[in-house]
Formats: structure tokens, sequence, C-alpha cells
């Protein structure tokens, strides 16, 4: 298990938001992702590099827990932590902290995998050292 | 609780696709938040009307199981059916089907609320009288 | 030139809308986009195995007129037609028409050539023929 | 005519590449007005206040020159500069830049104009003093 945390710093952007006037609820998995990827390039993991040689990683499933809403110009972070939990699997748990007053917007928790060329399910030796 | 299900029909578009080749999985969240918008539209509430009276609509879980990716062209469907799971909250279950071979793509449980003015849980006449 | 007018069928969705409640400026090219393969699809060429075959259908310059907004739930037609401009490139001329009232939306003249693996412009056969 | 300059920093997000592998072409005009809101929030106008006010900042035409393609990680600047061209009409010059090498990516010609509530162009004072 990584124990290290990864913050990534965010301002919502106008075309982020819906009729409702606040981010869509997408545009969260959005947030998410992007935080995941640089979480994984700082480890030595490049998302687009991976890709092009084939091995792709994919989400399983996600829970998504909307606690409040987040309003053009607000400043947040993403904090991501990355968790093995079987031979194949790894789950990160995320949340989406808003920078004004602390207050916690959403809470994440992504399983994911890795699949090689034949959709299989393979978890390349980079990563399984990363999660050690 | 409502028993029917909406079913409402899909095809990939390119631009939805990221460079993994596949649908983003944001997009999902896109397909499933349309195909609950239409389900209503037919139960009798207009989303963006209610968004005008200032009843907004939130989504305040989503448990998403992305079992399969859509590629370019694909043709599939998203089935809803909406159940009241207490007194405030009503939950929507959805799946994503593909045409050309009747495979589940994801399964979503999305649990909403309604929120007046001021942000308050509040679940409106119409609203209330379709989930009876 | 090709004298044919493709004709592609929409309806606003209303994650598409932004928080002045209209279609945000961005999503009228993915309308235009969206029919631009279709169109080509239809005359053989899908962009998705092209962009495996590392042929690269691109845009090089965009001109768009937005006369009016779409709002949600509007149904629309993207009306596209092609001509070539130059040995290497060709124009897709595209009109966005309201359905309920045949209003102008929208009008784009889009530029576009073919690269190559080398990122050299490069006109393949299939899409020569179609121009011719 | 404002001579300012407005500077506004970005990093291509994975999810914004399409399966070419590169930002979708609808994706820099997200960047552009992104850029056009901060750089309009430096002069004081707030893009949602207006909207809650009922004045709608609109684009009406956007001419749109796409040089080279920017890809993952890439990081860029959108330099943006606005000047009068009627009473009533205003323009953005845009440039996308990449930092790695000064290579421009992206030029875009964005003419806009403000509507009031009964939907008819209107410059309110704090614009119309902004552009003197």
């Amino acid at each position: 298990m990584s124990e290290s945390q990864h913050c990534q710093s965010f301002e919502v952007r106008d075309y982020e938001c819906d009729m409702q006037g606040v981010v869509n609820n997408a545009i969260y998995q959005h947030y998410l992702e992007h935080s995941r990827h640089e979480f994984l390039k700082n480890l030595g993991l490049d998302f687009a590099e991976l890709t092009r040689a084939r091995i792709n990683l994919v989400v399983i499933r996600a829970e998504l827990d909307y606690r409040r809403s987040l309003v053009s110009g607000d400043r947040f972070a993403v904090l991501t932590r990355m968790e093995r939990i079987s031979k194949l699997r790894f789950a990160f748990r995320q949340q989406i902290v808003r920078d004004s007053d602390g207050a916690l917007i959403l809470e994440g928790l992504i399983i994911g995998t890795a699949l090689n060329e034949r959709n299989r399910p393979f978890l390349p030796a980079e990563i399984d050292a990363v999660l050690c």
C-alpha cells in the first residue's frame, strides 16, 4: 500500500457549470481522473505512454458521494491515496476539498485494474512495484 | 415505487472517446443523466423548468460498475427505473446495454433528492406524486 | 465537389447547457464534428478506422457564426456539404437549423486536411475519390 | 481599446484528448472561453455575476486557426487581448502558445456582444468603461 497522498489544485471553470449554476456531476469525474493521472505520473507511470504501449488502466467501479456543490471560481484540491485491494485490483480514495473553508465537497472510491492488449486483467511490473 | 422502465437510445459519438479509443468514464454519467431527465420529462417533470423555478434535483450518491467499454459508433440503450428510498430520497437504477449483442456495459445506482431555494431537501408535490 | 447534403438530427441534452441556460459555445463544435463524421461514414470513410490506420483527418480552420442559442430540449438538424478547395484541402459548409421553426442557429465553415504518420498533409485515395 | 494582454496558464488533461491522442478541436474553445472570463474578471467583470443579473455575454462569431496539436501533459498559455470593434461589439484576439518551445498552437478571433433580458444587444456601463 502506498501511504503517500497526492494533492492536486484546481479552480472551477465556467464551462464546467451547468444550468443549475454548479459544476455538473460528470465533471467531478474529470477532476478525479486528472488527479489520479497526475498521482501516477509522480510515481513514474504516464497514462498516455501506457496507452500507447497498449496497457489500458481502466476503472471498474466508482462510488461517488456528492456532499456539496462547487460554483464558478471556486478553488479546490483533490486529495488522492492509492491502495491495493487484490492481486490485480487497486483502489483510489479521493476527496475534493474547497480551499475557502475546507468543506468536503465529494468523496470518491475508484477501483481500477489494468488490461493488456487482449483485454485481460494484467498488472505490469511498474504498477506492481508501485503498489507493493 | 414506479414500476415503469424508461429506455433511451444512443449512439457513441467520436468526441466522447478518449485516447484509449473508448468512451471516457465521465461520459457515461452524461448518458445516465440525459436518460434520467428524459425519464422525468415523460412523467411530466421538466428538469430545466424545475431549475428555473429554483427547485434543484441533485445527485447525492452514484455507484457505477463499468463492465465493458463502448467504442466509436456503438449503439446502445440506457434502461432506467426509479424508486423511492426514503421520505426525501429517490434512487434510479440504470443499465447501459449494447444493441449489437445485448452486452451489459454499465450498471449504475444514482441516489438523488431535491433542494429548494435555501438548499434544504424538499420534495415538491409533483415528484412526490410520481413516486407514490 | 460533392453535391450531396447530409442531414443529422439531434436533441439538446441538459448537460450541454451552461449557466446561461443555453448550449455552451464549444458544444456546437461537437455537433458539427459528429455530423461530419457521420457524413464521411456514409461515404465509406470511418474516422475511427482511419485513426487506427494512422491517417488523421484534422481541422485547420473553423469559422463559426452564432445566430441564435439552443436551449434544453430543442430538436435540430445539422446540414453538411463538403467541397474540395485545393489539392490537399477540403471544406465543410454546415448549418444548424432548429426543428420547431426552421430558424438558423449557426453557420460554420470548417476547413480540413489529412495528415499521414509523419504529420505531412496527405490525401488518401479513398478521400480523393470522394472529393472528385 | 484595451492595450493590456492577459496570460492564462494551462496544462492538457488526459480527458481532453480524443482517440487521435490530441486535444479535441472543441476543447480549445473551452480554453479560450476560460481565458476570456479570467481576463474579464481581472477587469472587474464577473461572468457568473453578470449571468445572474440577466446580462448575457455572448459569442457571435469565432474564427479559429488550428496550427498544431496539443498532446497529453503539454503546458501552454492562452494570450488574450480585447478591442472594441463597434458601439455594441468587441473582439478578443487570442493565441495559444506551447510552453516547451513557444510554438503557436492556435489563433482565434472571437467577436462578442452583450444581451439584456429581452435578448437585445446592450453594453452595460461596466463593459463600456473597460472598452473605452
